[in-house]
């Protein structure tokens, strides 16, 4: 039985079982660290009855992922008050005596998607999620992309035309990146109204179509991906999907010369299979691959627990 | 001892040996396929006296990398006259009987700065290039990117501002897209002198810094590589580096956090260890895969050559 953590800015969601059919689920919002990480323990504790094998951290981020880092599973340089360089993972490990799976929230979906979602058996792929930033994880080769830190795929540089849409942007570290420019905020602020308030027919969702569509073209460019999953609030507008599919396919215009992308967009551009558990049910397989690092390292001669 | 060839759209390079310091090598400027191939093959059996153990060949692309496809180690939609659809790697394999590695002549020059050169124990980089067109090969947790296709990182798009640069880009397939506007024709069109002519202090200098900074940036953000190299003639013009690195750092802004990309950028963004050999010897470095992979296919009881 495994524990996880959605640790996102605003809401937590926490879990005990096996899969996203097998949950035991809770979600609260997102207070300073001590009291909200508690709240989480607690319910881990008591819902698993002590039987805990391993937990899994998604969590909003920056994040520091790098296992032989001093600070590997703190929170880094998050605006967000008390949170910067919060030993997330520490703090929940020593609180419940077992190993600990710690990535970012979008790499956490990412994995939940690649078990038991829209990209099962697919060995690279993009899960993006568009609300109120746009963050994204990719698996190569099977394997999370973590690189140097982690991807940051909102803050990619996009064209803006000013003529079409003079709204600058409202990054704060880059004013129009595609965050800056599409992020569920940069909606409201450019139209006077939240996303979800605006009908299917308003301008803005062409605009918005366009945005992504760019980003979707970098990212076929850099990443080529075999599948782009597009989750999050933003998203939920389902209208998106065949304006995104129909401005990707006119950007790259017969470049990358894919059946994939020719005749099946349909099946490349997708929303998640597990919706909004995506990232609580990617926690679970974070616990689930610490739980096996543990018994791998176990069953090394000479290599005990006492040594890690 | 190996044989290795990098295959471009403009000149072949073949060689016989085991490293870049060991090589016996040749080059060829590029013609129809059949004369072309049928040149590097004489080569490779004179100069390896019969006694090549495997090929590797690095091409120009785009080419089909899927293993599983019939059309796997083919050249596929370049407007190259009479290399559409040319099998590359079967006529090489059929010519000298020996196992080949094939891959892109980016990834190939990845591999080679991988094992010998600028990137060497680095797990996650980016090789680009710089010149005819812009393209690169991205390692990812220590293995090739190849995805769905392969990268094709220079047809990413980014901000263009006409004010600044009312040249329109010349890109076939897209104008302004980051090739469009920053390969070395590009420079030639819109200054009026290919770019060896311009004096270290014409503008042109800084415009291409700007635009290779934003791919720079974008792929930061998207593959968060630990070293990115950048390669090709374009680069020859060494003051570049400084410029790409101070703009690179204002572009991002400090919004990623990372000691290699605040403190140390010049060990960042760095020009290829083995200038123009990268090519060529991860040609060589393909042709060992090749052979590797060959003799643990053969160790598989049951599984000869010939049910391969």
């Amino acid at each position: 039985m495994f524990g996880a953590i959605e640790g996102g800015g605003t809401k937590f969601v926490c879990a005990v079982g096996t899969g996203p059919e097998e949950l035991a689920i809770t979600q609260f919002s997102t207070e300073s660290p001590e009291p909200t990480v508690a709240r989480a323990i607690a319910f881990l504790k008591e819902r698993s009855g002590g039987r805990l094998q391993a937990v899994g951290i998604g969590s909003f981020g920056p994040v520091d992922l790098s296992p032989s880092s001093p600070t590997f599973g703190c929170i880094t340089s998050t605006p967000k008050p008390g949170w910067q360089n919060y030993d997330f993972a520490g703090a929940v490990g020593q609180a419940l005596g077992v190993p600990v799976g710690f990535d970012t929230d979008v790499d956490a979906s990412a994995l939940g998607e690649s078990r038991w979602g829209a990209a099962q058996s697919v060995s690279d792929f993009l899960y993006l999620t568009v609300g109120t930033g746009i963050g994204g994880g990719a698996i190569v080769n099977g394997q999370i992309l973590h690189g140097l830190i982690h991807p940051e795929v909102g803050h990619i540089r996009i064209p803006h035309d000013l003529q079409r849409d003079p709204y600058r942007g409202c990054c704060p570290f880059h004013g129009d990146c595609l965050e800056g420019l599409a992020c569920g905020p940069a909606i409201e602020k450019r139209w006077g109204k939240p996303a979800h308030e605006l009908t299917v027919d308003h301008p803005a969702w062409a605009l918005e179509a366009h945005y992504l569509a760019l980003g979707l073209a970098n990212w076929v460019c850099t990443l080529s991906p075999k599948r782009i999953i597009l989750g999050g609030g933003v998203m939920q507008q389902q209208s998106l999907f065949p304006l995104i599919r129909a401005e990707l396919i006119r950007l790259l215009n017969g470049y990358v010369r894919s059946k994939e992308l020719i005749e099946n967009m349909e099946q490349y551009v997708v929303p998640p299979k597990l919706g909004n558990r995506a990232g609580i049910a990617g926690a679970l397989v974070l616990a689930e691959q610490a739980y096996q690092q543990q018994r791998n390292r176990a069953a090394i001669p000479g290599h005990s627990e006492n040594t890690r």
